[in-house]
């Protein structure tokens, strides 16, 4: 079983970044705990960020063919990208989307995302633990 | 470590109403799970499940000194009661929202619900599973 | 053929509330009618009145395999309750909605139905009598 | 007591136009029916029927002093018509609105009719039956 | 000069329909007064009225080298006919809109009138004599 | 019959002020030529402007007893005065709402004015000619 | 004189709920001192506490011939509980709602109250003198 | 193969109505280049214009076996007619939408048309030409 | 304690004003009661009524150091009036709204004040009495 | 003539994704359709293709001088992306924006183009055949 | 060249008026700088300042023929005054708005001006020190 | 005190785009008059330019420990972008937002920016010369 894990834009700053709202871990503290938890699921994880929207369009159409499902956190895109939630659709494999944040206590324009309701479903609030449970809620999915 | 996890209207019904959206196992079997989760878990889970609004509200509000945390799906007083919302206000306690379903699939009026900016986060689209993940990332927030 | 009446809130004091706006009949005149009614229609008709949304869910969620169709007149929840639209659901069973005055009428908030679009049809303001007609309109449903 | 029924576009299609959502009965057969119906119930019934606003603009205002009351299915004119509602205003009759469809299930532009509040009551979602009680709910009016 | 005055849906019914609202004078009062009006003005002045709309649309267009200007009541149609307003814009003469009542204190859907912006300017609420003050604007514009 | 001309704010500077949208006319042209119309119909014309919301408050009420109608252009006011409304609902006197410009073709904010459901009608975008027919239309109201 | 004071959902928590929000003077403490000022006042006291609606619902119907007032803090459920409301009307009793915070400075689902248009008037913001206030208003309208 | 070509109000006018908006090309020699290049393609091209929405209505239900498509301008009924939307429900022909003008660029109430969900698709903004395009497209898909 | 109470537009018309919706009390029997019952409380009152927003604004600014609370009943400005509101705010003194009639049964316009949030609470719906149980709140408050 | 056929996000995967939605062709064949009818109306046909807003800019900026004319699908960039309808602005060239669906099909997000009122016109709703159209329409367009 | 600097409600309050959001220079230090800076650019600076929206209505009418330009802070007016932006209309200057605070961190109400369209820009969240960008652009401006 | 200013998508076009909107200087003229000004106010002055709103997000995020602020002209994307707003926030250092245009004459979809509340403030309407404003606007706030 092979699962991609996709981070949009400024989740490269992780640790750096408002640490009092998103948290102290790195992105790739949290890759790496990803990979072992994935060990232990006897899953192959595979990790993936970027800045920008097209890369994360070419990212998640390439992994059609090549893995079984999608962890998904396009932060700022999440609310405004219709190329990324068409590629969701064309990619056609089991997404779970991910925040860091509780969303519900965010800006307004953070309420709605755009990937929502073509994912199975979505995890909130939870930081960078967030991650495991999603990881977790996939691989639960896909072995169903 | 002691957790509550509090069922709101027609949860009572799971596994004869509507199999196809909220799925086939009864609540009774989500229940046993979870208590089986929490014994691994070194925490011990009360469940309640009431189809009243103001039983809900009672149910909460005795939390408050008996438990460390609650895990809530409040179906479809979610979307509509200002009363539980007070009522978690009071509590002050750590809550963990989850849906079975994907609530961005939905109709309109479920996409907000009273309680998600007064929950940790939420945990929608699982379906059974859902309740294990809140649990688990409940006991997370609690041992930090 | 056996049929569920469930009246909503506040209709327990038809008669004495506001009657011109409800009319003169008490809910005892008008369930004594539809029962009347029914033995002429060879159906038979049970009623049940709360104030209480979660006993109107309770009611509705018994009814599943206990009776045939409902005629529902949830008055005041009409307008608010997922509840019991979740509960309609659950019971899977045909089901008449009916108000007594004309909601195009009142106030801004009586105009839209949570129940409308789970239910057959709707009858508006025709009084008393238009639990006969959803009588009528439910057997005639029925039986086809 | 004399009684007019006024149907509005399109519903001289009925039982050939889309059967799964209208039924399979031609609006002869609906007509036949009220008549009889009528012939029991001691009202003469009259029919008519038009795909054009002006026409049912006319045969509305026409009723005023040779009609006891009307029974009027406006379909697509119900949404947009201020003519229609003028015209039922100027004659000054008793009218119940029928709508062979559960209006709350169809297109959100078919939620709100512009008659509603200028009918007595409105009766949705029963098809062709819901003419009949129509008529019924009508007769009753008038007879009280 | 030459002057034509279109009437809309419903105002054949003046003097008859809801006085109280309307006033007392019949359409052929408010139309004679008008050509006696013109007579002292100098002008004629044409009336025509139509409960259609596709007449109206007609009407206006065949104004078009016929008339100087026109005065327009087009009632219920005033608030939704787009092909009204076209056929204004496709006649391109100077039009006067009139309205017996002061729509402001109508139902919100009289507030906006799609033919406001392409007529010179609004007379509304002065019932009848409306008409008058709208023939002398018409011909004190045209006079410029 | 005693009739006071209200103007509010900017129209000081009428003739001065955007020529092409508001006319060439002065203030004092205007006034003028109500005077002598209205010794033509032998009513007194008293005219009184202030760029001042509450002068014009002050001189709305000061008309309660001094004057038998009101011809008001309340300029920038109109649409966000609500004292103005009040001072107009205390003074009880039949007013006339007048505007040079057509509204519908102003900015969206020109669209509804505070004073319009208070007054008994709206005379728009005839320019300086507007304040004559609003005196004919106010003595025609008077004489009724 | 006979006055109800029904206060609604979570307020059986003040002094322990939130509170440098809601104050810490308990219900108990509340009601105490509105009987004690009721004797000043020669009225008679009686307090009504519930979280559930439909007893809120019971409890105003069954004040309609044992009352002469209600003073009413219906809470989480002011804003969404039409049943609340059409008790009210049922009951016919002159009714104060206080809030005892002010709702303005709430979330935005607190500033509208279904309940305010059919109260005498409302007094928010002045935390548990706010109900002694009430008693005052509500004396001061039945001695009228 | 049959087609007919069917256009909506005002549009008798194109050639004089607003030339520099909608064209110097009559109606006339528009549907003359469309029966010419029907030739070209071997489908016969019939040509119907109503400035009546009810004849519009008449001529669309007419097509059901008479023709094998429709193109259809509905002008101002495009934005405001239900009647012909269900006209084209009841017609079950493959339909193409023509406007002559770019809607995007017009007002607000023509950016929305009530057919263009049950079109197969739109084209807007080529003038006459477009009536040429939506020829070929109508001939594509049907022989698809 | 120096109290100043800030009357707004037209209630210096109090009495004569629309009595049935504002009472009989004059604006001088309003302050002389005030006054009173300020000398009971030992607190002085002094009163302030303009017609003008500015003038209010100044009144508002000059209370900073001479008084030591307000109670504001800003009328037709207090639902318009961003400068008052930030009088309010510059002046920094714990400040009682009050208004007359029950805004919740008026216009929608007067349903949101631009006061309420920078005032402690509001007391609406008891007419001239409303201002003594605003001296008590304040005083209450300030004793506080 | 030399026109720059311009395909945005997701296009690329054309045939694989969501063949029964958009249609079983893939982008290199329509692109082949495209440059071989170019060919037989003597102008040159240039393809671009990219998922980056930024490379689409790009693109769009460098037609200025080396392009006649433009065929547009930004696809999910159309809806939000105000960067390509500036470039398109600065690009200064005439534009046919085609879409393969029929967006008033689609979710309400994809209703409005933020690129339709700075295009010539649009074509939607023909799959692959849709180029074509806009070819000729292109074509048509430089024509004249 | 001369220049006005015009000041609304409240601004004569800088230094003591919520000092952590409008900074601790008083206007009387701003004007002065104001000054100076003037003399610096060879342009004279006059200062007016008003809480009266009136009195600014005059002034800025007055700067007519006696100013080359307008620096604008209508603070609280700012938002809803239609009179000011009518006035700077009539003025036909060219006019830079201003203000202390970033109005996009406000409340939700600050956020548009009616003055916006009007100026030739804005200067928004520099403090006092945004008067000067100001005059530096507004000179800037009129130098080309 | 080093500054770097990022400007967004077309900007690279200015003085060939549209020139009578944003002007005839380019953008190398601007980068280099703001680079002259820099020396002056003995700042660096570092420009940056993309089309590509991810490196837009690497500009910002890259400057967290090179730069002490932004000048930020965001184009297009500053109606759309969080991950722009995000990458702000991470950056944690002050910014000025510039627009060359006044947003207020522009489309509506121009008038809120997703960083207008990230930034210190804006400075809009006064094309390049905008620059240099906000230069001195961030060096005088930085020397705070």
């Amino acid at each position: 079983m092979r699962i991609r894990v996709i981070n949009g834009p400024n989740l490269n700053l992780l640790g750096t970044r408002e640490p009092d709202i998103y948290g102290a871990e790195t992105l790739a503290d949290i890759e790496r705990s990803l990979r072992e938890r994935g060990q232990e699921l006897q899953v192959s994880v595979d990790c993936f960020q970027s800045n920008h929207e097209g890369e994360l369009v070419d990212a998640i159409q390439s992994c059609r063919d090549q893995f079984d499902g999608l962890i998904l956190n396009a932060a700022g895109y999440s609310h405004t990208s219709v190329a990324i939630r068409d590629a969701l659709l064309a990619a056609e494999l089991p997404t779970v989307e991910v925040h860091l944040t509780n969303l519900a206590r965010r800006e307004d324009f953070r309420r709605r995302t755009l990937t929502a309701d073509v994912a199975i479903g979505q995890i909130n609030g939870f930081g960078a633990y967030g991650y495991e449970l999603a990881l977790a809620a996939l691989v639960n999915h896909l072995n169903r």
